[in-house]
């Protein structure tokens, strides 16, 4: 049985103890989120170095970091070493996005070695088994993928099922068309085989493996938009109808579901974004990529990313990928999953707040403390990246200084916080 | 006369002319919304390498970059350079926080150096002149540091006349009590002498140089919180009502006026932040600092402010002063003013398109314009850092490559947009 199938039977599964311990989430209460798929929580029978993560509006919101190679670019040590970086800076979710040679060889070991729930987008492997040729591209190469990765361990996998025929016309009239690299494949073999969405026409055969693995179906928007212009159009909410009625046939066959969200979308439409999906799919958890807020500022988008995000989670994302620095330039380096890692835990740890999730403020209540005391070591200890903030700390230091009640953004004189205390005294 | 005084007298003044056409509004629009005090231009009639900026909702929202040394770091040259590195990095304002020796020299440098409109906060070089010793700090000195600085040819002046004896004791109940550098000063002098504060009582002396060479005042919120749990408290209110009084007693003068405000904000607090002053002061322009939606990210804290202020920008903020990634630990360098710069013009320009600012969206389709026609060179001349961008473009670039109509992220045979363009063909 999945999770969600052994939730509604009433059952708590050492896997839902776990996550109501790590969240201080009461059991019952994450039972009962799950039943109704409200939450969900990404766990293949047979990821065995799993630490099971939840995903829902009474959880924490999660962030997930996308990794894997492309083209030339990077190997398996490599691959593993980000792996790292990306559960080490904090990620709790990553996807395998690797395409190119040895996949199987290269997900096998990532899933061995992460911690983190692992997604992947089974399209991809299914086009590098072709050598590339989309073409030759069938439904029952589709569904070995799936199968395979189901049985290698993989935690959620992202089908864009709900793209069909109809809503390419709809994209076309956009100013970028189709920007998700799924998205586009799928709908130009749609067309040029004149025939429906793979997936979608062997959707009972992808919840057979998909329950019985208990991998949770992550709905890809492939008609997510690809810069403000094309943001909240008819292609991206006629997909998400279709979504909509993917989750409930999920929810039919006993399999976890997620969706997923835009995208890049102005500031302003964010929270409508976040609350239709929540009324289409039915409160399925949301899982957005950024939404990035402008489209200007290509070596800073896990920047223009974590503001959307920060809105997403406000509003109702449950689950924020993240961007970094060389979205839309290159495949990123350990130290970019680094800063899209520590800008989309600001995120989501800011929307947190906003929406008062209890116990959220705890932690930056503890920074405060900290800071008024200038103990500096508990604010390295505490902060989303310590490592960053020692160093920088370092850099202005007066080695001479012996006392360490301010610190050289203001120098000791004209330290506010120093003053403050001397009043406080007084 | 001042702007102000121009303006109600119904004169179109150069820079008024100037600042129309900068941002394309209407002359005479320009003129009335100086007039109502909801706008205004900072512009020291001595100041004559000056390029005029416009501060007010019907314009781009604005950025401002703080420089200047503390204690013994950095030097006349250095602070030079960083001048040079924030402007040419997009901010339209800066300011002079410098303290320590040789400030009228540092500043009379910066001034002629400085394109953009600058400012001061004249209670630390009041400070420096009496060699750090604030107990010997009275109205006659503060008197002479801003008449000094008006005659330099500052532009704005941070002054924290709002701050009133009683609202320190509702300060001293917080969690981090005062985190202003100016208004811990003030407040720590105020209770050692029992008196009240000496910008406020002095305040119609001040009135008489500001307008005499027109000095736009920007009142300081001594008070702003200084940790997510002291955000919106009883001390934060209380210091904005004595400065929408002092809004009044400004525009009564005929002397420019805006308002400066939070701090450290939750995100889901910054919208009724934005609404209470323009309410409480009348729209005057609000110049924030931040908000910074999070405590907890020190090294970070670029982004946990563009975050906070991309939604000040959305609810109401005109001037957006910036954070560097060295907030809370250190001073700033030239690449920490870089990314504070693009990390807060990503937040002005993002807070522009949503609340649709006519042509604010032009650039971001220009953009996707580039993007979608692998126009590489084009992107860099409208990405917010152009430098940046093409410096990780290029990194991933594959040297034998002979065409560009893809990207190292994805590859040529995943690229969206060319699978994208490719249905569009068909």
């Amino acid at each position: 049985m999945t999770q969600l199938e052994l939730a509604r039977s009433g059952e708590v599964s050492p896997i839902m103890q776990a996550v109501s311990t790590a969240e201080n989430v009461a059991v019952e209460t994450v039972r009962e989120q799950i039943a109704l798929g409200y939450a969900v929580i990404p766990a293949n029978k047979g990821h065995k170095s799993l630490v099971p993560q939840g995903v829902g509006r009474i959880f924490k919101t999660k962030i997930n970091a996308n990794l894997g190679r492309s083209g030339s670019h990077s190997s398996i040590k490599e691959e593993l070493e980000k792996l790292q970086f990306a559960i080490d800076a904090g990620a709790e979710f990553v996807m395998d996005l690797s395409v190119g040679k040895d996949l199987m060889e290269m997900r096998q070991a990532m899933i061995a070695a992460s911690t983190a729930p692992l997604g992947t987008v089974p399209i991809y492997e299914a086009l590098d088994r072709l050598d590339g040729d989309a073409s030759k591209l069938d439904e029952e190469i589709l569904l070995s993928v799936i199968k395979d990765q189901a049985e290698q361990g993989v935690d959620f996998m992202t089908l864009h099922a709900g793209l069909m025929n109809s809503h390419v016309e709809m994209a076309m009239k956009r100013r970028l068309g189709i920007v998700s690299r799924g998205g586009a494949i799928m709908a130009k073999w749609m067309k040029e085989k004149s025939r429906e969405n793979p997936l979608f026409t062997r959707w009972d055969d992808i919840m057979a493996i998909c329950r019985q693995y208990d991998v949770t179906v992550s709905l890809g928007d492939g008609l997510r938009p690809g810069c403000l212009a094309d943001a909240s159009d008819e292609a991206q909410f006629a997909e998400l109808d279709s979504l909509g009625e993917l989750v409930k046939r999920c929810r039919a066959d006993g399999v976890q579901v997620m969706v997923e969200g835009p995208g890049h979308v102005p500031f302003d439409q964010i929270q409508m974004n976040m609350e239709r999906e929540q009324e289409v799919c039915d409160k399925a958890p949301f899982y957005v990529l950024g939404p990035i807020v402008t489209d200007v500022a290509p070596g800073y988008d896990h920047i223009t990313s974590s503001i959307g995000a920060t809105a997403a989670a406000y509003y109702g994302a449950s689950l924020l990928c993240y961007v970094t620095p060389s979205e839309h330039l290159t495949l990123p380096n350990g130290d970019d999953v680094r800063k899209g890692v520590a800008a989309h835990r600001i995120a989501a740890h800011a929307g947190d707040v906003a929406r008062g999730l209890p116990g959220a403020r705890d932690w930056d209540d503890e920074m405060a403390d900290a800071r008024g005391q200038f103990k500096w070591k508990r604010q390295f200890e505490l902060a989303i990246d310590g490592d960053e903030a020692k160093r920088r700390y370092m850099e202005g230091k007066d080695p001479d200084a012996e006392d360490d009640d301010y610190c050289s953004m203001c120098g000791k004189d004209f330290c506010a916080m120093r003053n403050s205390q001397q009043l406080q005294d007084m």
